[in-house]
C-alpha cells in the first residue's frame, strides 16, 4: 500500500508546485480522504502572495472531495470507502465560539479556516479532516463531485452572504462584484425571496453569468457610480441591502452609501491584500453614526448540518453553481490550472480538478 | 387667554435666546401640550454649533413633558389636561421605515428626529406633538415629570444600544465614553442581563456615577490604552460587545477592536462634530472583512408603547437615572442653563428646568 | 353623481344578497376606493355561517382593488383616479400592538381584521379604506387587478405562515392542506429557500396545483398517516417545521407529531367551525412539554409596505398565484359566485367578480 | 486506591437506596469526576417513579460537582484535580440538534438529557462526563459548589424559560409556579429586564421566596382565577408572556388565556406524570387560530459556554439562588434527602449533599 503521495505546495512566495509528501494518518477524532475531486480558489492565490504566514512546504487547498480512506477510532457517522465531502472552515465544535454558533471563528478571529491556514490543505492526493464527526458529510449519489465541491465553499459562502443581508421577503439588495462569491450570493439572494437583485460586474461575460444566476438588473460600473444607478432604479433612499464580494475599500464604500437607513452592509470580499489601511465608513450616509445600518462582516459557518441543507438545495434544484465550472483538469495539470487562476485566464472562474485512481 | 408665549431659540452660529412666540396650534392628528418641566440635550449644543442647517429663530429642545393643551379633533386617546410626554423621536407611523420598525429613520435617515431639526422644538412654554395618537404617551401619578423626561431621550437611547448590543445572559461588555447616554447605556446593560460591564471614562466623577449606575469595573483610558486595560481583564479574544457613546473616530475603533470575533459593536455616539471625514474600521481586528464581527449605528426608536415600558421600568425601581439631574432651573433661568451645558460646566450633566405656572 | 351602490351583504346565517346602499364617505384620514375587481374568500363564508356576530345588512368582502374615489384631507399620499390595493387586514398603525409590529392584532385579538367583522367590507361598487395612508397602496401599471388581489390576502397569508415556519435555508417542511392559503404557503415556502417542500393534498386537482406552486412531494392522506409518509422520506425525526392549512384538530395534531424536536408548528387554519373545542398538543411528540418546539397562531400583517414588497414579488416573476383563479364572473353574477364558494363546487378555488363601469 | 464506590440509585418503582458499584472509568473524549457536592431534583423523584423507563440499579441525579479524577486522552481543556461542574444536559456537540444549537434534543427528542436517562448518574462519589470539551466547565474559586450546582439545572433552565419568553424590555410577564425552576425563572425575567414581574405560588413560604427573588406581585389561586387577578392589575388584553412552570394541563391552559395577542407562552413544566392526556389549547383565547401566540417548549442546552456564563452572573452579583437551599446533608444521609424531596417534607426545595473525602 502506498505511503506517499503528491500534492500541490506553497514553495515561498508566489511560487507553487506539486510536491511528494507522506499520506496524512488519522488521530482517533479524525478521518483521512482519498481524493476524487478539487477546486482551486481564489484565496489559494491570495495565501501564495504571502497574505498569511505559513511554512514553505505546506500543501495548498480547501476545496476536495472523496473517499474515507482512514478512519480515527472515535469516529462513529463513517466507514471506510463511504463517499464525503467536508466545507472549507473546519471547526472544533467545541470551544465558546462553536457553541455560540460561530464556528467560523473557531478558537478565535478566522480560526475556522484550518486548510493551509494551520494545517495542511486538500489539494492532495489524500487530505486530513480534523472532528470528522463534527465536520464530514456524506455525499448523495444524487450529487456529483462537482455539485459537492460547490458546497464546500463558494456557495456555502454565498449563502451566508444573504443570510446574513436579512432582506425581508420582496426587499430590495445590490451585489457589488460578480467573482464566483458574488455569484453565489447571487444565487442565494434569489434563493431566500428577495424583491429585487440588482448586481455590479465589471466584465461582460461575468454579466451575463450574473443574469443566468438570478441578477434582475446588472449594472457596469463604467457607466456611472453605481449607488447613482442603483438609485435611479429603486429611488433615492437606496436598497435593504449591499453585499462586498470584491474586497476593496471603494466598493465597502459603497455598500454604505447604496443601503437605506435600515439596511445592512454585508461583506464578504477579503480585504487583506496589498493593504492594511482601514476601511472607511462615510459618516453622512451612515447617519453620522445615528442611521440603523448594520454592517456584517461574513464568514460562512462550517459543520455537517448545514453541509446536507446545501446538498438538500442542489439535489432538489434551487440552485445550480455548476456554469462557474468553466474549466477541467487531470491532478497532474493542477499547476497549470493554478498558474491560470493566479493569472485569472481566460475568463476562468472555477476550475475542476480530477484524481486520477 | 395668551396667545403668545416664551422660547427658547436659535439665533445664529453659538447664539441663543428666549424668544416670544405665538402659542402653536394643533392639527387634526396633532397636541399642543403646555410645558411643565424640560431637560436640556448636548444635541441642543451640536444644533447651535451650526450642525444641521436650521433657520434662525427656531426652538430649540427635545426634552420635554407637560399638560395636554389643544387636541386635534383625529386624536382619540387623550383629553385636556392629561399629563403627558413625548420621545424625543416622533415618528409618523405610517412611512416604510415606521412599518418595518425603524421609526427613528421615519422617511428616511435620521427622520424622526424633528424637534428642531425638522420644525419647532420643546424648550418653550407649549410645544407641537405630530401624530399624537402613535407618539403622546400619559404620564402615571406614580412618576415625577423628572423620571418621564429621562425616558423621552437619554433612557431611551442608552437603552436601544444595550439592546443593539445582543449580550446573551452573563456576558461580558465595554460601554467607551460615560456622558448621559454611555450612562443610561451602563443602567441598560445591566438591566438587560450583561454578566460584566465594563465602562471607560475619563473624569472622576464620572467614573463614580458610572460605579453607582452598574458598572462592575471602570477604566481610565490615561492608564493605557483601554483595549489593553480590557483583555488583561476577559482575556485576550475581548468583549462580546462594546457601544461607542463618545463620538470620536478613536473611541470608534476601539470598540472594533475590543470585541471577540462575534461581536457587536453598537455606535451610540454622534459623528458629525467638526468634521466629516470616515469612520475607521481598522482591517485586522475586523478580520481582514471575514470575522463574525456586527457593526450597528444606532438611533432610539419613538412612539408611545416604547415609552410605557420605560415607564414601567422607571416606575418598578428598575433603573434610576435621576442621580444625572446635576442642576436645576426655573425657565427664566434657561440661558444660563443652555450656558453651562455648552460649557460642560461644574460637572453638569443633565439639568432640569421648570415652567412657574 | 350616483349616491348609492350595489354591495353583496350578509342577510342573515347562510344567507346573502345584493343590495342597495349609499357609497360610503371617507374621514380626514380615509379613503374610499371605487372598486374594480374582487375575490371571495373562505372566511366571507365562515362568516355568513355564522361565526362571527355581524349585523344583518353589513356588506361581505375584504379582497378588492379599484381606483380613488374620495380623500380625507389628513391622506397625503393619494389623489383622486389612483389606482389602488389595501390588504385585508387593515391596522391603525398606532396601537401598542401596532406599534410592537403584530398589526393583525391591532387593538386587540384579530382587531387588524376590520373589513365585514367590525365595519361595511369591501364586496360592493365603493369600499371605505381606513388609515390610508397606513393602508393604501399603488398598483404598479405592470400589476393586473388580479395579482394585486392574490397580494391583499391569499398571498399574504400563505407567505406570513412560511416566515414564521422560520425554516433554514435547504431545511424541510410539510404543508398539511392545499386549499388557497395552503397553496400560497407552499409557494412561498419555495420562495424562502426551504430545501424540500412536502404537502398533504385530499383532493387530485389540488395535488397538481401544489405540484404546480412548488412542492417537491404531495401526499395522499387516504395512502396512510401522512406522519407515517412523511417519516418514510426524511427519517423518523420528522421535518423542520409544518404548516396546518386546513383548520381542523387532527390535522394541527398531525403537525405536531410530524416535526423535529426543533421543530415550528405554524398554524394558519382557522379553528372556529362548527365547535369551539380546544386544539389539542400531544404530550410525547411534544417531548412532555420539553421538547423545543414551537408553535405560533399566525395572521398576516397588514400596511402599505408589506404590500409594496409583495407587488415587487408578483412584479419580478418570484410568485405566481394566478393558476388558482379558477372561475370568473361579472359583479351582476356575484350571488352565483358566492354561492359556488360556499358549495365549494366545480374545483372552484378563487373567483375573480369584475365590475362594469 | 479505590476501585469502587457509593452511589444512589434507583431499585425499582418508587425504591432507590445506596448501592456499592465500580469507579466509572473514562473513555478518549470523557472525564471522570470525583464528586464534592450534589443536589437532588423533582426529575429525579418523577423518575423513580417509573415516568422513564431505566435499569434496576440505574445512579440517579444530574446536579453534582467535584474535582477531575479522570481525562481521556482526547480531552484538552482540564487536568487531574481541576475543579469542575457540568451542565445536567450533556449533549454532544456534533449532531444536527446539537450544530442547529438545540443541544437539549442532542440526537433527538430531550436527547441531551443523559445522566440517569441513557446513562449513569451522578449522585454518586465518582460520576462521567461525556464528552468533556463541549460539557465541562472549570469552576472558578469565587465560586462556591452551591452556587456551581444551581448554575447547572435549575438557574439554566429558569433562565432558558426568561430567554424564551421574549418579553422586550420593561415588558410584563406571568410565570405559574415557583418551585426550585419558576423561581429561577422569577429571577431571570428580573435579570433580562422584564417590567413587570407577576408570580402565581400556592404556598405561603414559596410567595414570601418569590418576592425575595424578584416577583413584583405574588398571586395566591385561591383568591380566585389567576387569568382574572392579572388582568386586573394589566388590563384585559393580558400579559407579554406567561412561563407555565407547574407541569399541569389547568396551568398551561391559564398561560395561553393569560397572554395578550402577541404574547408567548413558554412551557417548562414536567407534563408525564401521571397522564398521557394532551395539552389543551382553549381556541378563544388563541384566536381561534389566528392570534400571534407563540408557545415554545424548552429545556435548557448543555454545553460549557452557557455555564460560563453563568458562573460570570453567580460571581458578579447578578442572581442568588442560594436561599432555596433549604437543607443540608451529608452524601451518607442521602437516602433521607431523597425521601424528603420525595415527600415534599419541611418545606424543601433543594437539599445539598455533601461528600466526606
Amino acid at each position: 500500500m502506498a505511503t506517499d503521495m503528491s500534492a500541490l505546495a506553497f514553495l515561498g512566495t508566489n511560487k507553487v508546485g506539486v510536491v511528494n509528501k507522506e499520506i496524512p494518518s488519522a488521530g482517533p477524532c479524525d478521518v483521512v480522504v482519498r481524493t476524487t475531486t478539487s477546486m482551486i480558489c481564489p484565496t489559494d492565490v491570495h495565501t501564495v502572495s504571502g497574505v498569511f504566514a505559513i511554512p514553505e512546504g505546506r500543501t495548498l487547498g480547501h476545496e476536495s472531495v472523496g473517499v474515507v480512506h482512514e478512519i480515527g477510532d472515535q469516529v462513529t457517522g463513517f466507514r471506510e470507502g463511504d463517499r464525503v465531502a467536508v466545507c472549507a472552515i473546519t471547526p472544533c465544535g467545541k470551544c465558546d465560539y462553536c457553541q455560540r454558533g460561530h464556528s467560523a471563528q473557531c478558537n478565535g478571529m478566522l480560526g475556522g479556516y484550518k486548510f493551509t491556514a494551520q494545517k495542511e490543505g486538500a489539494l492532495a492526493e489524500y487530505f486530513h479532516v480534523s472532528d470528522a464527526d463534527f465536520n464530514l458529510v456524506h455525499v448523495p449519489d444524487a450529487l456529483s463531485d462537482e455539485q459537492a465541491l460547490y458546497a464546500s465553499d463558494v456557495l456555502t459562502t454565498g449563502l451566508a452572504g444573504a443570510e446574513a443581508a436579512q432582506v425581508p421577503p420582496g426587499g430590495t439588495l445590490v451585489i457589488v462584484g460578480q467573482g464566483a462569491v458574488g455569484l453565489c450570493a447571487t444565487l442565494s439572494a434569489r434563493l431566500l425571496g428577495a424583491g429585487l437583485v440588482i448586481t455590479v460586474a465589471t466584465k461582460a461575460d461575468r454579466a451575463r453569468m450574473s443574469e443566468k444566476f438570478g441578477a434582475d438588473v446588472v449594472l457596469d460600473p463604467r457607466h456611472g457610480d453605481p449607488v447613482d444607478q442603483v438609485k435611479d432604479i429603486v429611488g433615492r433612499d437606496g436598497v435593504d441591502a449591499a453585499i462586498e464580494a470584491v474586497g476593496s475599500r471603494s466598493t465597502f464604500e459603497t455598500c454604505v452609501r447604496v443601503t437605506n437607513a435600515m439596511g445592512t452592509i454585508v461583506n464578504l470580499g477579503y480585504h487583506g491584500e496589498g493593504t492594511t489601511a482601514p476601511l472607511t465608513v462615510p459618516v453622512i450616509p451612515f447617519g453620522l453614526g445615528m442611521s440603523d445600518k448594520t454592517i456584517r462582516a461574513v464568514l460562512c459557518p462550517g459543520g455537517r448540518e448545514r453541509m446536507l441543507r446545501l446538498f438538500r438545495l442542489l439535489r432538489n434544484g434551487r440552485v445550480d453553481p455548476t456554469p462557474m465550472t468553466t474549466h477541467r483538469f487531470g491532478f497532474d495539470d493542477v499547476e497549470r490550472a493554478y498558474k491560470m487562476m493566479s493569472n485569472k485566464s481566460d475568463g476562468i472562474i472555477k476550475p475542476l480538478v480530477t484524481y486520477a485512481w
